[in-house]
C-alpha cells in the first residue's frame, strides 16, 4: 500500500500539465466563448486542430487507451491516466486536445476490444487519429434506460442486413460536424434472457433514416460543438457485419465499457471540484464583509475545509477503483466503480455549489466557470443511470456480502 | 392561532388561480420560449400587454401593495398576498401580468412610502399603471455588497444637483425596453456613522452618463426581457429633489424595503418547489425501472415525503413572517424575515434538485421547467446577501435573547 | 390564519410555566438524580406525590384530555395543550406532575372513548386520579411491529374468557410500582382481512402468567421508575368483557390513539430542542477560544441560527397538526401527523447534537441534561414505527394526490 | 501508488484477527458486562490478565509502537498498525489485550521519544510491560482546552521541585486500579510566547495533593475500569527532573503526540463503523415489514450503500494519513491528520445512527453494542478539540495554499 504517485505517473502529470499551461490554458476561455456563441453552433473552435496536432506530436495522444491495445497510445494504466483526466476536468475543451473525449474514448475501447479487423480499419483507425468523432446511442426518452432491459430500439436481421428502428436521446456528440459513427444499443432478441436481448451495432451517421431531431439543452447550454441529440432511427439498414461481437452481447459490452468511462468522468469531476476549491480560496481572501476578510470567517473556513476533505476522499476512492480495474478488471472492480459513481458527482456538485455561494452574484454569472462545472456534475449524476440505481444495487450486493 | 386561510384569502386565491388557468397558463410556455429565443432579446412577449390589461380590468392588479397606500390596489395584507405570490412562483412570466414583478414592487413601495408628491406623480403613477418598469441599483462588483457599508458609489451634492459616480451590477430589469427609472443606492456622507452614510436617489434610465455595460447571465440565461445589468454611472447628474427622504436615510429605506420583498421571493419559491413536487409525483408514477414503478420504490417515496415536509414547514414559516410584518412591521419581524431568507431558497433548491434527479436526463433539459426553477432558487440564495450573512446575524441576535 | 397563541392559551401557558418555576424546577434535578441512582430503581422520587396533589388542586391536571370526555380535565383542545407539552418536554419528570405521562395519556383516551362504563369505573377513574399507572403492550421482539399485521401475540376466546399468549417488549411504564393495567394488542382473528385481525384487551398487571422478564436500557438508562419492559404473556386469562370495543377493532383503536400521542411527543421534543438551544446560547457566550468568544464565531452563530429556524418550523408544523386534529380528527389529519413524526424527532436529535458539540466534553457528561434529551429524541425516532415507515407511507399518499 | 495491503500487513492482520477470534471474542461480551455492572466499578475483568499474557507470548504486544523505539514491539509502521487498530475498534476491551490502549499509547510514545533514561526506567518499562496504566491530564473544566494557550494549570519551579496547581477533567484512565502515572500539561511560563508557555510533567498518581474528585459519565456510562476523572491538583510537588524535555516544550510534545493517536482513534472508529455496517446488513435480511424483507427496500439499501461508500473513503484517507506520518512525520502530515479528525468520528456516528435505526427498538438497547459504538464516536468528536477547531484551522491552511 502506497499513497504517492509513481515516478512514471508524476512524469506524465508534468508533461500534460506543462502542455496545458503552455498551449491550452492561454486559449481555452476563447475556445469556450466561441462554442457558447449562438452564431458558432456546431462549429469547432478554430484553435482546436492545431492543438491536437501539437499534442499528438508531443506523444500526448490517446492517453486513456490501456496498453493491451497496442501502439496507438502510450499505454497508460487506468491508475496512471486518472490524474491526467483530473487535469483535463478543469476545462471542458481540454479532453479533445488529447483525443480523450467521451464518448469516443469508450467507443474506441469497444472497437479495440471487440471489433473485427474490418471494423477497426474503418472506424477505429480514424478515431484514434482524431479525424472523426462518434456517438453512443443508448438512452431512450420513452423508458427508464438505466435499466437496460427497458430498451425498446429494435435491431432486426433481414437477410444480410440489420434493420434498426428506435428513438434515442442524450446521444452525446452526435451533432459534431465530424461525427461519422453511431454505436447503437438495441434489442435483437426481445424474448431472450434479460441480459441477452441486447446487441450493439455500428451505424454510419450519414446512413439513410438517421435523423437528428434536435439538440438538447443542459442547464440552458447545448454543449456545442458535440451537443446531445435526440435521434430518430427510422428503418435504418446496415450490413450484418456491423454488429459488434454477436447478437445478445450488448449488455456484456456495455458493462465492460462503463468501468474506465466512470474513472474518466469521476477524475474530471475531481479536477472540476479542485478547481472550484482553488477559486473559492482565492475569492475569500480578496473580499471584505462586516470588517473582516471572508477568509477569516469561521463558516467560510469550515466550508473550505469540508470541501477539501471530500475532494481528497473522493480522489482516493477513484484512484483505488482505477487500480482495481487495472488489477482485476471492471467486473471485479464493480463495487468500487459503483461507489465512485455514487460519491463523486454529488461531491463535485456540492463543492461547486459552495464555491458559487462564496462568489456571491459573480458565482452564477458567466464571468467564472462555476455554473459550467456545476452543470457538468449535475449531468453526470444522471448519466449512466441516476445515483439511486447505483445505491440500490450496491446496497444489495453489500448486504449479500455478510449473509 | 389558526392555520387555515381566511374566507377572503381563499376568494383571492380562487380568483387569481382561475385567471391564471384561463388566461395565462395556456400561453405561458410560448411566452417563455419567446423570451429565451436569442432573436427576441429585450423584447416583451407579444401576449403580455393584453394579459396585463385583462388582469387590471379584473381587479387583479398591484396585489402586492398594502392597504395603507390607498386606492391603487385591492389593499391586501402581506398574509393575504402571500398565497397569490405562491401561485405566481410557478412560472416567471406570471408576476408581471398582475404588475407584481420585482424590483418594481419594492420600488413602488419605497415611492409610496417615502416619495414626495412630485416623485410619486412622475414615477409612482406610471409604475402602478404598469406603463413603465424600473430597476434598483445597489450591488457593486468591487465589494461585498451584502454589507451596505461597503458600497462605493458616490452621490455628491453640487449646487442644485447630485453628481453620481458608481459601478453597479445585478441591476435587475435594467435592460427592459420600458425601463425608465433607476433607484440608486450610494453614499452621500462617507464619514457619517456606518448606517447614515447611504442615500437613495431617483435616476432616469436615459440620464446622461448611465451606461448599461452588458447583461449578466444566470446559469446561462440572460433573463430577457428585464435582464440583470452591469451599469456604469459616469458623472450622472440629477436634480437635488430626486433624493428620497433625505441624505443618510438610504440604509433605513433599504431595511424597510426588504421585508415584504422577501415574503414575495420566498412565496414564489415555495410555489416553485410545490410545482417541482407535483412534477415529480406525476413523473414517478409514469416510469418503470427494474420491474417496478418508480413510485413504488422506497427511496423515491422518501424523497417525495421529505420534500413535502420541507415545503409545508417553509410555507408556514413564511406565512408567519408575513403575518408578523402585518402586525408589527418589518423591523419587529426581522428575525422571521431572516429565517425565511435562510430556509426557503435552500429548501427550494433541494426540492428542485430531487425533482431533476427523478426526471433523469429530461430533468436537466429545457423540456421541463426544472432548471429554470433551480436557477431562480440558486439566484435568490445570493440576492440581498448570501445565506451566510443572515445565518451570522440571526445567530448573533438569537444568542443575545438568552443572555 | 393567525400565528399567535390565543388569550386562553397564553393564560394556560402562564399558569403551567408559573407552577413549574415555583414548584417543579427547584426539585427536578434532585428527582432526576434520584431516579438515575441504581439504588432507587423502580422507586418513585419522594417529591412526586406532593407535586401531583398540588397540581391537581391548582386545576393543572389531565391537561391533555380533550373536552369531549367531560369533567375530568379542563377540556383543552390539542392546539391549546400543545404549548403546555412543550413546557413539559424540558425535563422528563414534569409530565407526571400534571398526570400527562405517556402511555397513560393514550390509554386514558382509549378508555374514555371506547371503554364500557364498567371498564371506565375500574381503570379509567384511578388513572384520571393519578392513583395508578398503566402500560401499552404492542411491540414484539420477534417481528417488525411498525407493521401491525406482523403482530404474533394471540388473544383466543375460550368460553367466557380470552387466553393471551405473547412476547412483548418496549412496554413503557410496565415496571412502575403503581402499574396496574396493561392494554395488550394481539390477534383474535389471524385469518381476517389485514386490518381486522387485531384486538385490544385489558389485562391486570398482576394477572397470572404476566411476567416482566427484564427492563430494557435506552442509551444505558433504564428510565426508572417506569422503565421499558420485556414481558412474557404466558397463558394469561382475562374475562371476555375485558376486550375493548370488539374483536377486530384493535387496528382502528391504535390509529385513533396515535394522533394526539404524536402531538404530545413532538411538542415535548420541541421543548427539549428549545432548551438545548438556550443552553448553547448561554454556553457560547461564556467560552473563549483562540482569542474570541465562541459566540463571535461564524460557524457557531450559523449552527445556532439553523437550530432556531428548524425549531420554529417544526413547532409551526406541529401546531398545524394539532389544529387539524381538533378540526377534522386524527384520520383527516393523517398526513400532518406523519409529517411531524418524520420531522420533529430528527430535528430535536440534530439540535441537541449541536448543543453537545458546543459544550465540549461537558456536553456528553451528566452535568448537563443533553445526553438525556438526545436519548429521548433518538428513542422517539423509533417509537410508533421508524422514520422510514412514515416516509414511505407519506410519500405514497403524496404521489396519489397528484394522479 | 498501490491500494492493497502488503504481504507483511496481511500477515499481521491474520495473526491479530486469529488471536481475537480464538481468545478474545468468546469472552468479550462477558468482559463488557462485567465492566458495566455497577458492582464491579473500577475492577478489571477477571479474564484480562490471562489474555494479555497470552498476547504478549504470541508477540502481539505494543503493536502500536513504531520501530524507532527499539525492541519493545514488533516495530510496525503506522500504516501497518492501522488495520490492526481497526480490528480492535469493534469492541472496547480489545486494545488493552494487546497493550494498545489510549492514553497509554501516547504516553509511552512521549516517554520513548523524549524521556530521560531515568524516566524511561521508572515509567516506560512498566507501561511497556503492561504492568501499570497511566493518564494524560490536559483538558480543564474552566476553559476551552482545544486552545492550549487557555490552559490554567500552573507548574512552578520551587528549588528542586515543581509545584503544581490545577483543575483537570476528562482524564481518561485515571480511575483504573493500576493507574500509577499522570502526565500533566500546565504552564511554566505564562508570559512566554503563546506556544512556549506550556510544559509537561510526570506526576505519580499517589502523589500528595492529587485528588480524583469524581468519575465523569459519557452518555450514562462511567467507562469502568479506567474511567474519565475530574482531578484536583492541590499543591502537588514533584522533583524537578520529572519535567519532560524542558520548560516551554509542552505544546511541541503535545503536537507530536497527537498524530499517531488520531490514526489509532480513527482506525478504531472505522472498525466500529464497519461492525455497525455488518450488523445492519444481517439485521435487514432477517426482518420483514409490509410484505418484504427490509433488505429489499430501496431506502434501506441506499443507506447501506452510503455507509459503505463513507467507510471506504474514510479508511483510505486514514491510511493515507498513516502513510504520510511514516514518510514525513506528524508535522508534515498535519493536514491529513486534521482531515481524518474532521471526517472519521462524524462518519462513524452517522453510520452507527443508521444501524440503530435499522434495528428498531433493539438498536437503542444494550442487547446490541450500537449505543456503545455511538457514544465512542460522539466522544471522539469532542476529544482533542471539537470538529469546529479543526475545520477552522484546516480551512485557514487550505486558503493559504492558493495565495
Amino acid at each position: 500500500m502506497n499513497f504517492e504517485y509513481s515516478k512514471t505517473t508524476l512524469d506524465w502529470i508534468n508533461k500534460v500539465q506543462g502542455f496545458v499551461e503552455e498551449h491550452v490554458a492561454p486559449v481555452e476561455e476563447d475556445m469556450h466563448s466561441f462554442t457558447e456563441d449562438p452564431d458558432n453552433r456546431w462549429k469547432v473552435p478554430p484553435q482546436l486542430e492545431a492543438l491536437k496536432r501539437r499534442a499528438r506530436e508531443a506523444g500526448l495522444w490517446n492517453l486513456f487507451l490501456p496498453p493491451e491495445y497496442g501502439a496507438f497510445s502510450p499505454g497508460l494504466s487506468n491508475l496512471e491516466y486518472a490524474p491526467l483526466a483530473e487535469i483535463m476536468g478543469r476545462c471542458e475543451v481540454r479532453s479533445e486536445v488529447f483525443n480523450c473525449s467521451a464518448p469516443d474514448t469508450g467507443n474506441m475501447e469497444v472497437l479495440a476490444k471487440y471489433g473485427t479487423p474490418e471494423q477497426q480499419d474503418q472506424w477505429l483507425k480514424p478515431l484514434l487519429a482524431g479525424e472523426i468523432r462518434s456517438s453512443f446511442l443508448m438512452t431512450e426518452p420513452a423508458v427508464a434506460s438505466s435499466d437496460a432491459t427497458n430498451i425498446e430500439c429494435s435491431i432486426t436481421r433481414e437477410g444480410d442486413e440489420y434493420l434498426i428502428q428506435g428513438h434515442k436521446w442524450w446521444s452525446t456528440g452526435v451533432l459534431h460536424p465530424r461525427n461519422k459513427l453511431l454505436i447503437v444499443m438495441g434489442k435483437t432478441n426481445p424474448d431472450a434472457e434479460r441480459h441477452r436481448q441486447q446487441s450493439m451495432i455500428l451505424v454510419p451517421t450519414d446512413a439513410a433514416g438517421v435523423e437528428v431531431v434536435r439538440p438538447l439543452e443542459v442547464f440552458g447550454s447545448v454543449h456545442s460543438p458535440g451537443g446531445h441529440g435526440e435521434v430518430q432511427l427510422n428503418n435504418v439498414r446496415v450490413p450484418a457485419e456491423n454488429l459488434i461481437l454477436g447478437e445478445g452481447r450488448g449488455f456484456e459490452i456495455a458493462q465492460g465499457r462503463l468501468g474506465p468511462g466512470r474513472i474518466h468522468h469521476c477524475m474530471r469531476l475531481i479536477g472540476a471540484a479542485q478547481f472550484a476549491l482553488e477559486l473559492m480560496c482565492r475569492r475569500v481572501d480578496a473580499r471584505v464583509a462586516f470588517g473582516r476578510k471572508l477568509s477569516a470567517q469561521g463558516s467560510v473556513r469550515a466550508d473550505i475545509a469540508r470541501s477539501r476533505c471530500e475532494i481528497d476522499q473522493a480522489r482516493l476512492l477513484t484512484l483505488a477503483a482505477a487500480d482495481a480495474i487495472d488489477r482485476v478488471g471492471a467486473k471485479g472492480a464493480m463495487d468500487l466503480i459503483a461507489m465512485i459513481k455514487i460519491v463523486v458527482p454529488r461531491m463535485c456538485q456540492e463543492v461547486v455549489d459552495r464555491a458559487i455561494q462564496m462568489h456571491g452574484g459573480l458565482g452564477v454569472s458567466s464571468d467564472v466557470p462555476l455554473t459550467r462545472l456545476f452543470a457538468y456534475a449535475r449531468f453526470v449524476r444522471l448519466a449512466d443511470g441516476p445515483d439511486e440505481v447505483h445505491l440500490s444495487q450496491l446496497g444489495k450486493r453489500t448486504i449479500q456480502q455478510y449473509l
